[in-house]
């Protein structure tokens, strides 16, 4: 039988630490969950970008099902899943295959539920597109031709334009791996990506709150102070 | 019947890498381990740390008996496991719990053996809290409020608080932590903190040895600098 | 009866992610590996210590296979193995010795086939170790003696004279390792070493896009203006 609830709930918890059971219920379950900053949804999309990012399988199936209960629906958590094998890595995907695939089973989720492998891109916008190719070209081209024409060809002509997950949640899903990672190198340009494609400040704020949690304090210190980089740069008042 | 060698000493690793067994006995049990400049508690205390931010979960078990033999105490391995929920990540606290749930089976250590969840707090340095959380308000405030509420209120006004783990050693975990995530920049407030609290300039830099073999010579070597930069700012003589 | 492919090939995945399948085997499989900057061989090292660095058992016994196929030794991968304990931690080393173990079983491959505990080393260079020992030294010497000591005494005085695996792929070895853990701080020294040892800047840069796909695109983006330095510090030409 599935379990229904996170590990640091469990009853296993009180042969070991009673204390982090409470801190797990009160802080976590029914504080952090709670905060109306972000969304069910949006938590749950955080927290499996940390959790696959990470490479922690234990409680993905508990928040896969939340996730599910919380209205992400399976094309994206499929997007989701192939996203991460290009941002995290493809052994991280991998290690997620067998227990989404028993999630899904669970709740009679079938391939035709499944985005497609071909579908109908994204328009493209190409001037965005010609910036970013050209800062990379200028970056990377004579170092490594090879990481130029990939970047180009499968993430940002395809992946990035596949349509079953909408790019503000694409980018949400980016931003929460590179923070769970420890990659402040690249939250610069992915953060702004995901502003101009509708990730509010105050939503930005409170992903590094779920970060916190779910990927360790140091992490989300280390991404505060480049997140507030570029809200200053956006030239937006605090709040 | 649980194993009482790590992996790196098993009779498996001479179909792979007898040389590495060798360096396993000669460099690090008969080696590292027996160094003066930290006590085998206190190696224990880093391993752990290492492993748990690390979710090197194959010799934890290993290493637990290993901490309970030197003297470190299950309300403190339990104190440890919570810390590092925050410090390292929900997800790694909860891929130890099986695992010490195990090995406090083995040794007949109950529920009452543990912390309780609502102990009385050590007295609040109000100084020194207050220069942080103004620190934090600075830097965080505007970006993300939420971190900055549960920084103080579950962090430094409770965690840190809690007395079954003495606060030098609850920094020790803090900082191995870090280094063995390369957290660094978060080691220079940590650092200064573990040795306001008594960690020796000396048993500093040995964490350093321990945590190169443990999580890796470049984490090491990250963290080398900015623990010496520390020791230069608190104005203590080179050995 | 062994799995002779990448869970991102399995059928698996067509119930969570067919796009993940076609990516896969069109951009990896049929794209990436056969690019003629790397050798299969080459890639394989490069997969491995990706894979290693980043605790990521679940395919290692398919990339073990197909290292075997595309020329690796035993011996070579044995060595892989040891010199990953020292530069990914030895927790790293220990997770992968049951899935080598099994591997090299199934080959029939013994443990006459595997490096001796004690060969005769390599001749060390003299002058280039009194430079590395005197930097070390300078910056770590009065912090972490114990660091400085195994530094010289287990890694450059022993292991990296090791004579089974050539210093170019141990070189090889270990920049992939660093770039799949974002230890760029420790590029520079490494990828010249490497280049003194053969590798060549056609074949460092492709290194790039194959971390890129095994340990993500992050990683791959932050060491490439680091290995661009180390182009332009050589004063090679842009090719």
């Amino acid at each position: 039988m599935p379990s229904d609830e996170p590990t640091l709930i469990s009853d296993d918890v009180l042969s070991v630490a009673p204390a982090l059971r409470a801190y797990m219920q009160d802080n976590v379950i029914d504080g952090l969950w709670r905060r109306p900053q972000l969304s069910p949804r949006d938590r749950s999309i955080v927290t499996l970008a940390v959790l696959i990012t990470r490479n922690q399988t234990l409680d993905i199936p508990f928040y896969l099902r939340l996730a599910l209960d919380s209205g992400l629906k399976p094309v994206e958590i499929s997007e989701i899943v192939t996203h991460l094998a290009f941002y995290a890595g493809l052994g991280n995907a991998a290690s997620t295959i067998a227990i989404v695939k028993d999630v899904f089973g669970e709740r009679g989720i079938a391939p035709n539920d499944l985005p497609p492998v071909d579908p109908k891109l994204l328009p493209l916008d190409a001037a965005a597109e010609a910036t970013r190719a050209a800062n990379v070209e200028e970056n990377a081209g004579t170092i490594s031709p090879g990481l130029v024409q990939f970047t180009a060809d499968v993430l940002f002509l395809k992946l990035w334009l596949r349509p079953d997950l909408a790019p503000r949640d694409r980018s949400l899903v980016t931003v929460s791996s590179l923070m769970a990672a420890g990659h402040i190198a690249q939250i610069t340009f992915h953060l702004n990506k995901a502003m101009d494609n509708g990730l509010t400040k105050e939503q930005a704020g409170e992903v590094i709150a779920q970060v916190a949690f779910y990927a360790g304090w140091p992490d989300a210190f280390s991404a505060a102070p480049v997140v507030g980089e570029v809200f200053k740069s956006r030239g937006q008042q605090s709040a």
